[in-house]
């Protein structure tokens, strides 16, 4: 029994892993997937530059560190709505992100901006024919924020704005610089396929190998990505997805591939939330029953209590952060 | 005279500096600073998220690398037209960007995004109330993006676009990744102050000494930012400013300020820039009269030829930053 746990341990924590004090990491960088060209005659309005070009659209950004010695399999971090890659960095209260604390476990670590968002570009083409009187108003993109008092309840950070769930682990006292994180969310004008979902495609296939992480409004994104094709999807951790895929869809995507989808706190009290928890157990069960791997975990059932939407960045990130390194280390092959 | 060149080279290259293999650092992560409160009645035109709320806006995002002992002066590096942060890291053509560079010479560095510009968030206030018929189409926002055709002489990859200059160094057999680093410029809707000029002095006060290192359309935002106040900047090398600060304006914000105006090769052929140089010029002469220490440094004139506008992404871009290190080790105090 001792030495079954100490190999479980081993597994899942490299010896020469170092989680404070410096980091040494082999490579680093940053590169786009995807893309297409645009031409427009809508690119400006402004004399010091041209109305008609060609521009380049629907790439995504990804920046990656990697360890000196990557004994894991390589993650991409995907950010939900309203958000950028930003969510895996620091926390609003300072403490360090999933993206360098994956890293230091020793996993090899991609970094993503969805399409439209971030760095990967949007384009003005959808504003300026309505401001030149060239198109009807009608034609402006549909592009939203999420308001904080809207977000909080989203975000399970209480039943209301400024009421918080007893004790929920989101560092609220800087909430502040987590409003910051947000921005404008153009998913509702990308066209179809949402090159978001090509881009982790793209991404699998250049890395030969990779966990697909996602969250909220990405956490379908990794399973539509299988459905397209499974190369280089090593597995899937969908954290507190919008939706699974339906139960009554086509199973045989997911075969054998290991899933996790990962749920926080407080779930049961959302009218939003609880009955996307219950379609993600409807599809784990339809999907194990055509030979998935699909697991569904949520974490007050493991004795992990307090955990908002935004879990990655609770007060707890690094336990939660260390339990995903040991279902992976369990799950996926590590070659 | 041996002597001489021997202590101006270590006072250049700290003993450790490792240009290539693994990376030590000592500590990494991203913050925001400035911002406001926005409160609107527009924030969205779909029935999941609500229409009213407050979103943060003018905040600017801030990455930063330190390396493990800073033998050096913190350095901000600032993005020009219609790019991001992403100017600075991995260059189009895959080699190392002046991000890590620097870092490796023993500069902490930081990079940001400007206010309304990748991970800065802009905000959808100006366009959905168009969208829903309750403003007129005329205060829709200024966004522009610049088409390759038009950047191609901007960046002066060569007289027109296709025909490149001769020993231009920029990598053009990889321009298909650098298109992609580009992204809709709102510059012309952000309020007055400009946030991100603001969002120079927030930095340098918070990391009370930083040399302000910008470029293009960013140029001239270390001068703005030493007229509103001088706390924490250290020096200002401005690389191929869009304007330099009129000649015959106040020099008192420059007065004993270690100033740097970089530009790269063909200046003279472009009747963009020429003039733009014509105008530092005319700066540094006003300034250095009224105390300043402002130098102007054109790269061809020191045998060092075919650099384009993008020079930190040029093919001698080491080269480049190497000649920046000893000049700030020789011009900008490193306490």
């Amino acid at each position: 029994m001792f030495r079954m746990i100490a190999a479980l341990l081993l597994a899942a924590w490299p010896a020469a892993a170092q989680m404070e004090g410096p980091l040494t990491i082999a490579r680093q960088g940053s590169y786009f997937v995807g893309g297409r060209d645009l031409r427009s005659d809508s690119l400006s309005n402004l004399p010091a530059y041209a109305v008609s070009g060609t521009i380049s659209v629907d790439q995504v950004y990804v920046r990656f560190q990697e360890p000196v010695a990557p004994a894991r399999v390589p993650l991409l971090l995907v950010h939900g709505c309203c958000l950028t890659g930003m969510t895996w960095e620091t926390t609003p209260d300072g403490r360090m992100g999933w993206d360098e604390y994956f890293l230091r476990r020793g996993h090899p670590v991609h970094v993503m901006d969805q399409a439209w968002r971030g760095r990967s570009a949007s384009h003005p083409t959808l504003i300026n024919p309505v401001r030149a009187g060239q198109a009807p108003v009608a034609s402006l993109p549909t592009v939203f924020a999420a308001g904080r008092e809207d977000a909080w309840g989203i975000f399970r950070f209480g039943p209301r704005f400024g009421e918080s769930y007893p004790a929920m682990r989101f560092p609220l006292a800087a909430q502040g610089e987590f409003w910051k994180q947000m921005v404008p969310d153009w998913n509702f004008s990308v066209g179809a396929p949402n090159p978001s979902v090509t881009a982790l495609n793209l991404i699998a296939r250049r890395l030969g190998r990779v966990v697909l992480m996602s969250h909220s409004q990405s956490g379908i994104y990794p399973f539509q990505a299988a459905a397209t094709g499974r190369a280089g999807i090593a597995g899937i951790v969908s954290i507190e997805p919008g939706t699974c895929p339906a139960a009554n869809s086509d199973m045989a995507p997911y075969a054998g591939l290991p899933i996790l989808v990962l749920w926080g706190d407080y779930v049961e009290l959302s009218t939003r939330w609880a009955p996307r928890l219950a379609g993600c157990l409807d599809f784990a069960r339809a999907a194990n029953a055509a030979g998935g791997k699909v697991e569904v975990a949520v974490l007050p059932e493991m004795g992990i209590r307090g955990n908002s939407h935004m879990l990655m960045q609770d007060d707890n990130s690094h336990q939660i952060a260390d339990w995903l390194v040991g279902w992976m280390a369990r799950q996926v092959r590590s070659e």
